[in-house]
């Protein structure tokens, strides 16, 4: 199944894509697509359903984040091999876990913010895995059963905050609009191998990413296992696994978003993203609801 | 108003302090003690009802974590200059922050579970910040206005997990039981000044903790705007705002919490937290349902 959330920011209603690439109104069935609506019994029943018995949804609908409530937004950094190398990290021995504000999670193709006085925004397509059923000191032999599905994430990560401003990694990863999730949340009986995605993001047309999850240190079952011996995970958290190598920070010379450009992203079965990046300044104070959407489905 | 939830872990009920020290439920009249039930229109709402027209609740109840649904479980390190100085660490030029899992959220009198293998498992005493209002990019002179208002936290920490396995603290700061918070959220009308409360902790009934947020290095007006320079805060968020000296990897020799110790701690006008130390062999399979809770309030 391809799960979605549409309609206004902070109003989404739960859906799912039938076959024909339309959008059903799941709002019937479950409150939102957040939570325990993704637990494993909550999904078999959705699996049951007749998709062409829902009601259909009117094309032109903004799409949201597809999750939504997320209560733990994880991140493992430097995951992959050739990204570490282009940082000038090493590789890492065990996962780096960092966070992201839940608070910046926005809609695949909502606009994102450069924060106020910004001078290093950049950009990182990765694949994020969604939780589906509570996990708590899970062995990598069975932390597929606490899968839901995957996204795309656009990691968008401020490099100056991140790196330069003390502390840890918080600082650059959870402001306003920085975790654009979807479009839509595969589940995972359809991506039977998630190590063999192809994946890319493109700024202004110039490919700037080009990766596949092939590469990825810590695979998927490996991240969750690790992650629920440090701390529960709860239906709904979402943990976006590390981006390929292409980062604005690896350029020579550097490069990072200004306001104008745009982000187009994708990764193979998981849909594609497209952002307009704008400064703060055109936002004004209210910095993450009623944001423009550029398309319904890219 | 002394703001709680009590009943049986995941299934809390909101209520308040009545004059004589009593619950009163007010499910009638918020959902939970969560998100926008502690924004300002909300609190003014509920400080407007006579107590005494509220149910009175039996004697005997657990009390739960004061604050339910937190969106974002932030942490603020070293903000105490004279722990900082027990660590180590140098005096930080700005606010360190990093994430507490928000999953590992309990009542102030659960038990607290060492996790599994862990030999470094520590306390600090903590005033923690519960957001009201949503806030982003809101100036110093301003921030008081976005507090909902205070409450204890046990910023358990695992100094092994937070400080050897690599990458940021959020390993060792977020494992199941890891945030007793509580036992109730004092509304800041009620607490003039955040910056002259006494603090303490014991171990065993041993002095251990003993300081004042008198030496924050960050008072709270501060913390709150910078961190909402970066992410957005909304209502019900919680920051906790580091912790003064006397933790246990500052002693000489250093020294750890072992199943069987027990914690007492305490801020002025904030009431008391007791937690019975467990060995995570000793939980089962489910670290934080159905926890063990010592006394109704202590």
């Amino acid at each position: 199944m391809k799960l979605l959330r549409f309609g206004e920011y902070g109003r989404e209603k739960p859906g799912l894509l039938d076959a024909d690439g339309n959008i059903r109104d799941l709002s019937g069935v479950v409150p939102d697509m957040a939570r325990d609506a993704l637990a494993s019994d909550s999904l078999a029943r959705l699996k049951a359903l007749d998709p062409t018995s829902l009601p259909l949804v009117p094309a032109g609908q903004r799409i949201g984040a597809c999750v939504g409530n997320v209560g733990n937004f994880i991140a493992i950094g430097l995951n992959y091999a050739d990204h570490a190398a282009e940082t000038g990290a090493a590789i890492p021995a065990e996962p780096i876990v960092f966070n992201k504000a839940p608070s910046c999670i926005v809609g695949p193709n909502d606009e994102v913010i450069i924060p106020r006085g910004s001078v290093k925004t950049d950009w990182e397509v990765e694949l994020a895995i969604v939780i589906g059923d509570r996990a708590s000191y899970v062995g990598a032999n069975e932390a597929m059963n606490f899968v839901a599905g995957y996204c795309i994430c656009n990691d968008v990560s401020e490099r100056e905050y991140q790196l330069e401003r003390g502390g840890t990694w918080s600082k650059g990863k959870g402001c306003p609009t920085f975790g654009p999730l979807g479009p839509y949340l595969v589940t995972k009986d359809e991506i039977p191998d998630p190590h063999n995605l192809s994946m890319w993001l493109d700024v202004n047309d110039e490919r700037r990413q080009k990766g596949s999850t092939r590469t990825m240190i810590f695979n998927v079952a490996k991240i969750v296992s690790y992650v629920s011996h440090f701390m529960i995970l709860e239906p709904g958290d979402v943990i976006t696994t590390g981006t390929p190598p292409g980062v604005g920070m690896g350029m020579v010379p550097q490069q990072f978003l200004k306001a104008g450009d745009t982000m187009r992203l994708g990764i193979e079965g998981l849909g594609e993203q497209y952002q307009r990046v704008v400064a703060f300044e055109q936002q004004g104070v209210d910095t993450s609801r009623g944001l423009k959407s550029e398309s319904p489905l890219a």
